[in-house]
């Protein structure tokens, strides 16, 4: 049998699972009257958005569809156009359970903690391994179809680009909603956060769905498959003559997903700590896929004719740096540490000193994820070059379904929250939800962490195709640190990545602005709306923020397709080489910096809402809030958006590399 | 004659100037005893700080010249010692003169807003050729007496280290002092800027002092004096039987002080334009220099055998950059242009979006800047080589003295105006000291913006001379981005540049908050302090500010130092020249983000008090204040740290490059 089929049926297995957790999640009752309601409306306004986003970015794909076809074959625009598909796929089907399991949740908290966080790590687990099972199916299927390696990156330009349209589309929509309905509500209302007086509190529930959802899910999906795809490339392009290094990464995937299948199983929650439950959970996926890797890597190393540590080496830090990088974001990003509970302590001081405190924060939490990577670089490549950093990487990206059912619990518990407050349930369960909500910020940071890392690996892996590619086609492009060009290159990278996240954070301002505006209006204009007597215009909010968030996603969604393509043809393919290298450097310390510092921004507000320095409403605690707002656009706008923008612009400079010689 | 007797003499010429531009500045009157009173409780502020910083500083070199004379010879010890007291004499003069204009230029504001301009321009050109002279007198007469380059660099270290403390602890001082005085004083208790009643006022005004005018002197003597020694020693390593590649850097240098000292004679306010009478400045002097490069370079390529044009071309680029970084800068943060307004804007919605469109400003201000130096790095090499991008780094910052000029005379100002608040003079005379003030800030924005692309300019220069001198000692290290160990140095060095970063900003945030408890407690415990009834304390909160500054300021000035030794004797050499393109790269986004956010968010706050979006104590207002307040360590403690940082960091390489192979 051929051994490219281990994947396909892997993949198809974890979509069956998948299938039969969404019949137990479906079974779970969704509450009562006035919550299905709330859970409707945020379905509808989730759809709807995803429905007009989707419209937006169909029309680009289709456009470079044909200009892929045009130029490159019509395979490579086949590619494209099913890693497109797939890609939204995923992040469509994401926000469905999502939101079908929010309001299951705030019903299953009246049960209590343990019930609620089960049927949460249920639903996410349903976006976890669909994702995972759509992204090996759709490689290792188009791969057996095809075996056209140049199809397959295009594949992965289908994913990365819908991948940055979600996540800025996604991330503009949520954070520009949340920061609205904030600034009105909070802070000049006075009224609490969910209020169902507030006009864009389901704007602002619809938000958490299509950033953190569907944005989140498109984006790990990316990762996970341009990962795969890189690594398989590189194995190409370094081996032309085994077929092994091709198959390997679909292999060591196929693998972890068993064993997250397995692990899904263990899950149990001991008392009130739900980190630890999900850090075992963790632990326990890490060593099923590291006692997993041996076989697979001793037959594989056999092939290579490697001692076995060659290969196992990387695997086995790839693993290691994800249960790090954990550590390493729940030490910046929670309650129990330093970093959060120093911004906690300045925003006694007032905003400003919040606002300071947070940046040094999140500027800090960038240095041990750092040197993490760097070790593993050196270690990866010192036992198996450049393929071993691609296994490494693959190794780290194969934990994806479970990182995702980490993650996406979080949104559905965050949903419930509103819902809970805003159909009045008790305040037990509130509390119930807000326990659960509280860790969903720390695994969000997590798997933005592990995200932008793994981002990092990938795009050193798809750079080192690039030059592979260049090798290959007879060009003698060297990338001296000396060379002028490389310098203007790795400059003109860096730019791009700020530029980026400075659009990124510009778009939310401005469509933040304009929801203030129509929060302003409906308070002023609709007479007992303070009071309850009146019902606010929700809808105005969501369709406000919905037509301002496509707007404002364009420009710097093409910014990583149009950069490279200029600078590779105006300076040529040296320059371009700086570029990729330059836009993962600067990159990488943007996203942590500004992923972990606004999630420890917004967990310094919550540990000031559980009492101290003087809790709710305190003047600390307006500080607190002005610091989650800032920390807002950063931990779900730009920062996470930069990850695919970096597999974009490589991705892009793999694809355009045959015209530039 | 010996042609290195040119800029021996020119800067003994530019020394005299400054002598009596002295005597000129001496002779204005001082005014009232009242004021008096306060410039000279500055200056002992100022003093005491000095003096102790000076002692601390004076340790860490007395012990690094200890080992240097061990390691390295005596020469190189001698000339580290010698680059540090310059460096050292250049911030304290730069001081002396400022406490001593400020209240001159208070009194002659009673007279109108030209003597006044007059006399702050005089005070700052005293700084500005004092710098320029005594560095260009330390580089040529140090290398008229020892020939030794390798001692040059020494030198170059010593004031590069100099300049970190200075910058550091300057900054720390400045903005925890200002931060602190705001925070109670504006924001708790509603009493304005510089209101005698603050405890923490004349800590704050010896912040000005320490931080803008000793600080910011002590790193622009050090971009000076590095930038040309960077210049000689890759003459020399390029050019090893041409005796003019060392002395061409020299030549021109002297140049342009002469153009500079005629420049002041040109120099006329009209109407209330003080931005453009300095543009102006600038524009008289580049012109100038371009005109004198002509017959020197004209010789200079006769003796190279190479078309002019291959060294006039850098020479000219060299000065169009700075020019133009005058205007990207003044586009930032002057208050007339679109960034600064929709920062004002934002602040309409409160804190937060005051912040988030402040932060996208920065780093949307870093584009333009990163693509000139891009444009320039491209241009000048392909005329010139790397000698070519030594020539027009050179050209840059032999624009020095004028620079100084325009910057410094802010500080005076500032304090100007303060005095003219604490002693009470007529509102007309503080509208005059204001109106020259908010220039100021843009100034200050600008002129580093000249120093940290003058300083990714010196530092590629220094990257290129440790290359050749790695390739002199016979080693064939070679820098391939593919090279894991590269890239690993390439992470590294962003690593650095971020945490030294986000220590400063640390730094700040910790001696802000004891500020705020002393002026808190004098507010609370001295009776009759708000009522005017009772004097406060300001030494106490002078002596608190001291200390904590020269705490902090420890731990980051020494990461430049200690991490190249680490990382070069750990992974080796491939891996510190990452790590100084890394720190370079990064730290070039880093410093300009924060110097133009920060004085852009400065005058948003300016803006509004104009009367703009509802003017002083305006929700608006208070919005632009935290902002503002957030702004100060960003621009005068951490962006412009990085500068001499960098430096650092390449000269330590430089320095220890002969150990590492």
């Amino acid at each position: 049998m051929n051994i490219i089929f281990i994947p396909i049926i892997v993949s198809i297995f974890s979509l069956i699972f998948a299938y039969f957790l969404i019949k137990e999640v479906k079974k779970a009752p969704s509450g009562s009257g006035k919550m299905i309601e709330i859970s409707l409306a945020i379905r509808e306004g989730a759809m709807a958005f995803l429905k007009r986003e989707y419209k937006t970015v169909g029309l680009v794909a289709v456009f470079l569809f044909v200009i892929l076809w045009l130029f490159l074959g019509f395979k490579i625009g086949l590619g494209f156009l099913i890693g497109a598909v797939f890609s939204a796929l995923s992040g469509f089907i994401g926000m469905i359970i999502s939101t079908q399991a929010n309001s299951k949740v705030a019903e299953a908290a009246k049960k209590g903690l343990k019930p609620a966080f089960n049927l949460a790590f249920k639903g996410g687990s349903v976006t976890g391994f669909l994702v995972a099972g759509l992204g090996l199916l759709a490689v290792s299927g188009f791969y057996l179809l095809t075996s056209d390696l140049k199809a397959l990156i295009a594949l992965g330009f289908g994913c990365s680009l819908i991948s940055v349209f979600a996540r800025l589309g996604g991330g503009i929509y949520t954070k520009a909603a949340d920061v609205g309905a904030d600034l009105v509500g909070k802070i000049e209302k006075g009224i609490p956060e969910d209020d169902p007086r507030n006009p864009a509190v389901i704007a602002d529930q619809v938000g958490d769905n299509v950033g953190d959802c569907a944005g989140m899910a498109a984006d790990l999906f990316e990762t996970y498959v341009v990962t795969i795809v890189a690594a398989m490339v590189l194995g190409v392009l370094l081996f032309p003559n085994l077929a092994q290094a091709v198959i390997l990464p679909l292999i060591l995937a196929s693998l972890v997903i068993l064993a997250s299948i397995i692990t899904t199983f263990f899950v149990k929650l001991k008392g009130q700590d739900v980190v630890s439950a999900l850090f075992k959970c963790l632990i326990i996926a890490l060593v099923l896929s590291a006692v997993g890797f041996f076989p697979i890597v001793f037959q594989a190393a056999k092939d290579f004719s490697l001692p076995m540590i060659n290969l196992y080496g990387p695997a086995l830090m790839g693993l290691l740096i994800t249960g790090l990088i954990f550590l390493i974001t729940n030490f910046f990003t929670s309650t129990k540490h330093s970093p959060v509970r120093n911004i906690a302590i300045a925003s006694q001081s007032g905003h400003a000193t919040n606002i300071i405190t947070g940046l040094s924060v999140g500027m800090k939490s960038t240095i041990m994820p750092v040197i993490l990577i760097s070790i593993g670089i050196l270690i990866s490549f010192w036992l198996g070059g450049m393929y071993g950093l691609a296994i490494a990487a693959v190794a780290m990206v194969s934990l994806t379904a479970l990182i995702i059912t980490l993650d996406s619990y979080g949104p559905i518990t965050d949903n419930a929250s509103g819902i809970s407050e805003m159909a009045g349930l008790p305040e037990e369960n509130r509390k119930i939800t807000d326990t659960l909500d509280a860790v969903g910020n720390t695994t969000k940071a997590t798997t933005k962490g592990f995200a932008i890392c793994s981002a990092g690996l990938a795009a050193l892996v798809l750079f080192s195709a690039y030059t592979q590619e260049l090798e290959s086609l007879g060009a003698k492009t060297q990338f001296f640190l000396q060379d002028p060009k490389v310098l203007v290159g790795l400059f003109i990278g860096g730019a791009v990545a700020y530029y980026f996240a400075a659009l990124s954070l510009t778009a939310v301002g401005k469509t933040a602005a304009k929801v203030v505006e129509e929060v302003r209006r409906q308070f002023k204009e609709i007479k007992g709306l303070m009071t309850g007597e009146a019902k606010p215009e929700y809808g105005k909010c969501v369709d406000i923020v919905t037509k301002a968030a496509l707007k404002e996603m364009i420009v710097p969604a093409l910014l990583p397709v149009l950069s490279p393509i200029l600078v590779g043809f105006i300076l040529g393919p040296e320059a371009l080489g700086g570029v990729l290298i330059g836009s993962i450097i600067v990159g990488i310390f943007i996203a942590i910096s500004m992923t972990s510092g606004g999630a420890a921004w917004d967990n310094a507000k919550k540990y000031i809402e559980e009492g101290n320095f003087g809790g709710k409403d305190s003047f600390a605690h307006q500080a607190a809030v002005t610091g989650d707002t800032v920390g807002d656009p950063y931990k779900d706008t730009a920062g996470p958006a930069i990850n695919p923008m970096i597999k974009v612009l490589n991705i892009v400079a793999l694809l355009i590399v045959g015209f530039l010689i």
